[in-house]
């Protein structure tokens, strides 16, 4: 069991990678931005977001590749930051010295998102729980309502700083593949190659009430206090509970028959004799969430929540016409955030629209996590996409 | 949107079937236990659960099939109480004279379960809202955690006290699905078909996740208050959130979609400006739980995701060697609750057993509930099978 809950708190938090001969070694930088603006309108001074890279950015700075990171992600995306670290970022898989995206070759760099959902040494971001420098308070609620055009504004900023002007390839898993997305129909000449892994990019009512769903208990618990809660005791049942459910909606069933069974939480615990009692796949997922729950932001959930809502209704008829980078759809069939149909239609439209596509299907029994998980599978497809 | 909003109320609370010519017309029955002892070895005064039937009963006592209901149904499987009613059961679309259970040739009853999740005048059931007999109180947590295995003896007690010896046949949608497994597999030589729709009879610990997940915002709500609340303020908060998990799990998100689209929930509140504002799928869905939840119990929520859950953890290779009814498994390729490979597994562990199989795959866009709204497309595949 405690095997169970740390490999399920280990995806959680970073997706462990297997360790190479040669690992690949990152830092975390931070980039700043004295005054920006948002898509709504508010100016925020002082934003900060944490970034990483793998690679060295060549003389003419035309090597670079982007990968954005999914909800309950950071910019950690492949790398240790020490010899002595147990896992290496969530697509160490794929990034690496003679690797897929072969950084021999690329320079990777990954930024963390505004309104990042983790408060973890190694993320940096700036979001409702950061300080307001007009009040040397934490925004709270009143931190504007943010949208992943704001998210990429952010990450242009960040690589035009570095004297990038067009970027090879724009990647990223799941609200990743949807930041990739709107980077390739923003700015179409920036974008030469797109790769969204297990995320459609047209308009879905399904995943905005779904969204919805996953952040009703953080609403439910009454120390969420209208998201004024920083300075007092945080909403962490409520939390514990959102991440849950994301963790059951990233996953197939296949994965909790496979990992679970009918076993019990507790020996001698039946849950069938107690309300208190647990099944291990309830007793796991609450431990797991609990877990996560202390170095997250429950209002940062809801703002990650409300950004891909508005991706979720935009109009991407218009979104996937703008799209002229050949992609590279990589997907999975048992994915139940991000249906196989969904992403085939994606395929359909950008085609229609006179991109390139291919598409890539991952096997294994996650569903939705197989993107990070499984991600290898896709190396070749990966990396001869990449020499086109 | 008040339409839509109407829709999914009637959804909620009984599926609305077409209004035929011949309006099938029904009465709610008490069926009453002095003494009912629980498999865990409780013994309960005064166990009362309503029922109804359709047809008659012939002399033989040899035409009756008994038709169990879903989590959030009751016993009104077809026709109506008044010919003024509106909706009519929601099976009323395969249960009347004429229809593919043929009520002219059969006699069809069904009974609210114990710990029935409806608290409203066509639903009488026996749970945690029930008043002890010895206290004078409600149960509250006090009430024994009960099993299928429970529902059913009630329902053999009902069965029996009409003189039935054996049923022609046992079936029902979802948690019914459940009970007529249970059915066939306690009772082999009481169950001469079996028809289960849009339900798995196999183990699965991907379903007792999700129930939980579905229970999680009843406990979250603090008026909850561990189960003690009768006499005071319901959990009507997150009964409202328990029943909108269950909504969105029984629909496809191609329901959502063609529902719903990116529209707002109230015109002029963009739902990106404001944490106040809702998109309509939000809205709605909020709008039919809340209702929902007033005619609604919570502990009974609660007890009845425990009785699916034991029979999601149970031996399921045991219990579906113990069928030997004739089977007809009528499923949703698109059910994100029970999915199509869950119910070809089981029907080939039927099969594997000597169990002679048939199935019969729902179209729609709905999902899980195709099983209640859909279910006229397999009115000829049943009458065929009853008339084996």
């Amino acid at each position: 069991m405690k095997k169970t809950i740390a490999a399920v708190m280990a995806l959680l938090l970073v997706a462990a990678a297997p360790v190479s001969a040669q690992d690949l070694m990152t830092k975390k930088e931070v980039f700043s931005i004295a005054s920006f603006t948002t898509q709504s309108g508010r100016t925020l001074k002082d934003v900060k977001v944490g970034w990483e890279s793998y690679g060295t950015l060549n003389a003419d700075k035309s090597n670079a590749i982007l990968i954005c990171h999914f909800f309950s992600g950071n910019s950690h995306a492949a790398g240790k930051y020490s010899a002595d670290e147990k896992a290496a970022g969530y697509w160490d898989a794929i990034i690496g010295p003679g690797k897929a995206i072969d950084t021999n070759k690329y320079f990777v760099l990954s930024s963390d998102t505004l309104v990042n959902l983790n408060m973890d040494p190694n993320t940096t971001t700036t979001g409702p729980a950061s300080i307001n420098p007009d009040t040397g308070k934490p925004y709270g609620m009143d931190f504007p309502i943010v949208s992943f055009r704001d998210f990429i504004e952010v990450q242009k900023q960040l690589v035009e700083s570095l004297g990038i002007k067009k970027l090879v390839m724009v990647g990223g898993a799941s609200m990743g593949a949807l930041q990739a997305y709107e980077w390739a129909s923003t700015y179409p000449d920036m974008v030469g190659k797109l790769m969204p892994v297990i995320a459609a990019g047209t308009a879905d009512a399904g995943l905005i009430g779904w969204l919805d769903i996953w952040a009703s208990p953080i609403r439910l618990d009454p120390k969420w206090n209208n998201g004024d809660y920083y300075g007092k005791e945080p909403p962490l049942a409520g939390l514990t509970q959102s991440l849950k459910i994301v963790t059951m909606h990233a996953n197939h069933f296949d994965w909790a028959n496979a990992t679970f069974q009918s076993k019990w939480a507790k020996e001698g615990e039946d849950p069938q004799k107690s309300h208190a009692a647990k099944y291990a796949v309830e007793g796991v997922l609450e431990a797991a969430g609990a877990a996560r729950a202390k170095v997250s932001d429950a209002n940062h959930f809801l703002y990650l929540v409300k950004a891909n809502q508005q991706f979720a209704a935009a109009d991407s008829t218009a979104r996937l016409s703008k799209i002229k980078a050949p992609t590279l759809l990589i997907y999975s069939p048992k994915d139940m955030v991000f249906m196989g149909d969904y992403v085939k239609k994606t395929a359909e439209a950008l085609k229609a629209g006179g991109t390139k596509v291919e598409t890539v299907e991952l096997q294994g029994n996650r569903g939705h996590l197989d993107g990070v998980l499984s991600i290898k599978q896709a190396e070749k497809a990966i990396s001869d996409f990449l020499a086109k």
